[in-house]
């Protein structure tokens, strides 16, 4: 009898804990999302001058936040849960070793270093914005040098033992070393190396019609499509224009896409919005009880890029999908291409070439793009190259692996975004997705007629695949757990390089 | 000795309170920050299905403000400032004035009460959002309901001795009563409605040439022009497009102003940007020093409603800036406008029409328009008619006062945004603040050429007087106290009146 009250009053209480702290996480999520809006309007609607008033309202949020991630109370519930791990629900488990990961990680960081970091990545950001329509690496170089310091000084606070890069690799897919990226890359190199020689030596694919005059109101039109035969709930989801493609989420009820739309190529921005379009699918489908809770989004960047990437290319760029979208894209650009048949288009869309821009570039090259920002960013954690010495190797890399050099940073070292805000180890997890992603084809076939899904333009069954099997899980198993789930053998890269081989073998008739 | 160490004792502690004092308004303000973006971004760039998570996050962060705002530090802060109120500099004195007026108010609202009446706000804005285009009343209706029931006891918590709508007629212009509104609205009446009488047995003056085919691009360039002659730095103010126009300002650093581009009509966006953009230059031209504490923003709607209609009305309709556009509206606008001479032009844009949208109304009918609303939100408050009755009690005074009668709710009473988010007591402010406009144009002439000015599309000086006589001031005056530093004689809607007279008197021959 006094066992069972015991046990009654632990149950009273283990029910309070679990409320408490699924109000405080309500809280903490409300900081995140005002402060993702911040984020957001400051790369879309806000005027230039405004980054420094914003980047200390972040810094504000950010302290508060802290505070709530690291205080007394966050500590003694997820002490008091912890005690009582056995008798919660694998989802609240999932929960409590997530926050405590954080709460570890979190407790290493001085609190006032922290908040003066998000401030940093504000105006960081900000410079880059700047610097790089004036392709003035100048502009950005000071406060990459200060991000870096930061990054590191912050890997060092939290796991002093290990390299710092590798502490961040895992941080954007758990479980990723340095070494097995090391030889995820060579494995890549050594296949995607000859086989770009060989489509070199072929006769070359004809995409000059995809350069041209493209109306900006028939690509926005395009790109209202796309989210239509995406299956994209608008209502949860808009695209915003900025100059560097991102998705964005504040919750499952509110994603946001964005995109660039250049007048004279519409291919551009049409995958970037397949592709954004499949970050959003996964965010708009994790489940609605964890709506305010660390499961509900995606698991990793290597997992979410394996989305994005397999819409934009797996799908977005298969001979199906493609000879379906055809029509509408004659219909819309009938100038440039009412008289393009399916076969040419699709070739087109998948020409191979070496470029400067990695997200303009083909499906073949672009593991070359992430290996050069991979190369760099292991030499600057290393202290091997300077942050003045980035254009300088950048350039001599892209002359190494793809043979061309950019003739000013705008589209060379300053193309992409995330260094600006310090998402260093976030690159490798592009190539990883895509591996991924082939992987996953592989599997979804055994189930779903895919190819017949790309013609008839119906992703129905594609997206229910991929929600059944990834989306609606979220944060719940760890990257590693989720993909033996659903690939039931080890991951390996195969899968994507006899992909690569055998698409680009029939398109260049090798 | 004694007597000066205790002296320097105190000295010391004073100018501890005051750093402690920025410091929480700094905090403070990076809450009202973070609130006034997600408003603003719920008004321009979210998905229509996030009003929900956007209300939690508001929700959130306003009771975090009002905990900062009431709290024991601020508390122990302001009693001690004001108890030495006299070694306090004016700008001290004033700031600690006005936190001491807001703590009085906020303390009589219950914490959860204040923090729920942040998210009903934002979940009835989106609900007027939705209501407005499909013109459906029924949608808002049950929101608006809760809100004015919130804003009748929030003003009973705070003055439960007055009148709600007579208190929030003074939180938006201090000193303001409804028996001076009374009187203001009947002098006004007593000459506009002859006044209207005659100008609608005159001739009437086309305007046919302002409908028709104006294309948006040119429309947007129309835009970035206005900003440039009226100097407006584009680096702190940003354009947006929204449904309904409206100007929000995080700091001077960082002023937003929104229109809508209707593609019949370019007038219409035209003078909601020079409309928006006097706004702008109020908020831009605050004290440098007064960025993060209360005293740097635009003292009241009536002051603020003063300089949007100032550049609207007396600068934008005058013969001599109309006469300045022309010839760059004829060449944006060569189809429709290439034919049109100044006059015609300089007539047509103040053309008088009893008509049914408020921010289309021209200089004349528009504080018939205004008082349409005051009359319902006077019986609003005193339970004369109920939300239900809205509708039919906006077409009859309508017809009573215009004779004219919306043939559906989006052009009639759903057309405005202020109820949504509760502004009650806004209305008259746009009444008063012509008012006031045009007795400063008054004073202005004694120093400024003012029609040279507007001939040559130079507002510098114009600029210049109102920067000297209203904007560096910000908050630091009373509104009476300002504009009796500005008249030095009291304020009389005589000026306003005359203005009127002999403007439409010339414009109809009458």
């Amino acid at each position: 009898m006094n066992l069972l009250k015991n046990g009654g009053l632990c149950q009273m209480e283990l029910a309070q804990a679990i409320t408490k702290l699924d109000a405080l996480q309500r809280k903490m999520f409300a900081y995140n999302h005002a402060m993702g809006v911040l984020y957001y309007d400051g790369a879309t609607a806000a005027p230039a001058g405004s980054a420094a008033n914003r980047g200390e309202t972040m810094a504000v949020l950010s302290e508060a936040e802290y505070l709530m991630a690291t205080g007394p109370e966050m500590i003694d519930l997820l002490d008091f849960l912890y005690a009582h791990n056995d008798e919660l629900t694998q989802k609240q488990r999932r929960i409590v070793e997530m926050l405590r990961k954080d709460l570890a990680e979190l407790r290493c960081i001085p609190q006032e270093e922290y908040a003066a970091a998000s401030k940093l990545m504000a105006e960081s950001t900000a410079a880059w914005h700047e610097a790089k329509p004036r392709s003035d690496f100048s502009i950005f170089a000071p406060y990459l040098e200060k991000v870096i310091e930061t990054k590191k000084r912050f890997a060092h606070y939290v796991k002093p033992d290990i390299d710092p890069y590798e502490y961040y690799l895992d941080t954007y897919e758990p479980g990723l070393t340095r070494r097995k990226c090391d030889e995820f890359f060579a494995a890549l190199r050594a296949r995607v190396v000859p086989l770009l020689k060989r489509v070199q030596a072929a006769r070359q694919v004809d995409a000059s019609f995809l350069t041209g005059d493209f109306p900006l109101e028939a690509q926005r039109k395009l790109s209202d499509e796309l989210m239509e035969i995406m299956r994209i709930d608008r209502s949860f989801c808009s695209i915003g224009e900025t100059e560097h493609p991102f998705t964005t989420n504040f919750t499952k009820r509110d994603v946001r896409i964005t995109t660039h739309y250049y007048p004279d190529n519409a291919v551009s921005s049409m995958y970037s919005v397949i592709h954004e379009g499949g970050h959003a699918l996964y965010e708009l489908h994790t489940a609605d009880e964890d709506m305010y809770n660390g499961l509900g989004s995606g698991v990793s960047m290597g997992l979410h890029e394996s989305q994005s990437r397999f819409y934009e290319n797996l799908v977005g760029r298969s001979r199906g999908f493609v000879t379906f979208l055809a029509p509408r894209l004659r219909a819309l650009f009938l100038q440039q291409l009412g008289g393009v048949s399916d076969d040419a288009l699709y070739r087109a869309v998948n020409r191979c070439e070496a470029s400067l821009v990695r997200t303009e570039a083909d499906e073949l090259t672009y593991s070359l793009h992430i290996m050069v920002r991979y190369e760099i960013e292991k030499k600057l954690f290393a202290d091997e190259i300077s942050v003045a010495e980035i254009p300088q190797e950048w350039n001599r890399l892209y002359q190494e692996y793809l043979g061309v050099t950019p003739s000013c940073d705008r589209d060379g070292c300053l193309q992409d975004s995330h260094w600006s805000d310090g998402s260093f180890g976030y690159f490798p997890s592009y190539a990883l997705g895509s591996a991924y992603g082939a992987q996953m084809l592989a599997r979804m076939r055994e189930t779903v007629d895919v190819d017949a899904c790309e013609k008839n333009g119906d992703l129905a069954p594609i997206n229910a695949w991929l929600c059944e099997h990834i989306w609606q899980y979220g944060c719940l198993y760890k990257p590693a757990e989720l993909l033996e789930r659903v690939f039931e053998t080890p991951f390996d890269p195969k899968y994507y390089l006899d992909y690569l081989e055998t698409k680009f073998t029939e398109i260049y008739g090798l």
